[in-house]
């Protein structure tokens, strides 16, 4: 699939999956949000060939979720951090662990919230009022553009 | 990839990767929370081919995410449902929604929670103490299974 067909949507979440709906660039992420940031480091723990961790690492920061920077000038290493807009794909990599806990066991680290000490299982709540949220409980009305785009795929599809 | 290499681990995020670490799954996914159950509205909407959809329903029903079931006897016609496992995916949809609309744009649905009326904007909270969370709240340490296999991947780097 090519990534323009993903993103040539008023859909968010296909416009996301286009950036990070991938195995590697995930297992990346995880990587990232666990402290590493050297390109040995992550080949190590991702178990990503060279040739194919380059391809994404380079990916990433051209997508802006990573930085690529010189850590050290002689000799000349880099390293990779995440970008604000990278650090804000926390809450996947958490309900991709939440999920995967539950359904498909392991255990890879444990959470806590720093400020009061509680066990973190992420879980999604109401903004208004704090409730806890599953798929029932919100309603997704598809908006105009989207609702326009889907009628002419069915067109185009007759 | 191997999707085996990706299961071989302690880790449920890489675990869960290697189930739903990719684009056509994920976009399945949203399909399915918007209601999508027939083959031929999975393809119009996600534009998959036939030969990709079918090996994906396939893989998405093995591994218990949806379930496939006769809606008609004659002729015989089968729908794709959500399972309680598939369901629980909905908040990995939601933070790619969130995400994907503050940083690329677009609205795909609008999102409110039915109890209390509010517009719903996925966000990670506290179980303790409901505070919102982000990467920086939240302290991860790694379990000693999980640690024990990293260091082995040093070892094997060597």
């Amino acid at each position: 699939m090519a990534r323009s067909d993903l993103a040539d949507t008023s859909c968010p979440v296909s416009r996301a999956i286009e950036r990070v709906g991938d195995p590697w660039v995930l297992i990346i992420l995880r990587e990232a949000f666990l402290g590493t940031r050297k390109f040995d480091d992550f080949q190590r723990n991702t178990g990503a060939s060279p040739h194919v961790l380059s391809l994404r690492l380079k990916q990433m920061c051209g997508d802006g979720i990573l930085a690529k920077r010189a850590y050290c000038d002689s000799p000349l290493r880099y390293e990779y951090r995440l970008t604000d807009k990278g650090l804000e794909l926390w809450p996947l990599i958490m309900v991709l662990h939440g999920w995967g806990q539950k359904w498909l066991g392991g255990q890879g680290v444990m959470l806590t919230h720093k400020a009061c000490g509680a066990r973190f299982a992420p879980q999604l709540s109401c903004p208004g009022c704090g409730a806890p949220l599953t798929a029932r409980d919100v309603r997704a009305e598809i908006s105009p553009d989207f609702q326009t785009e889907r009628e002419q795929r069915e067109e185009d599809h007759r």
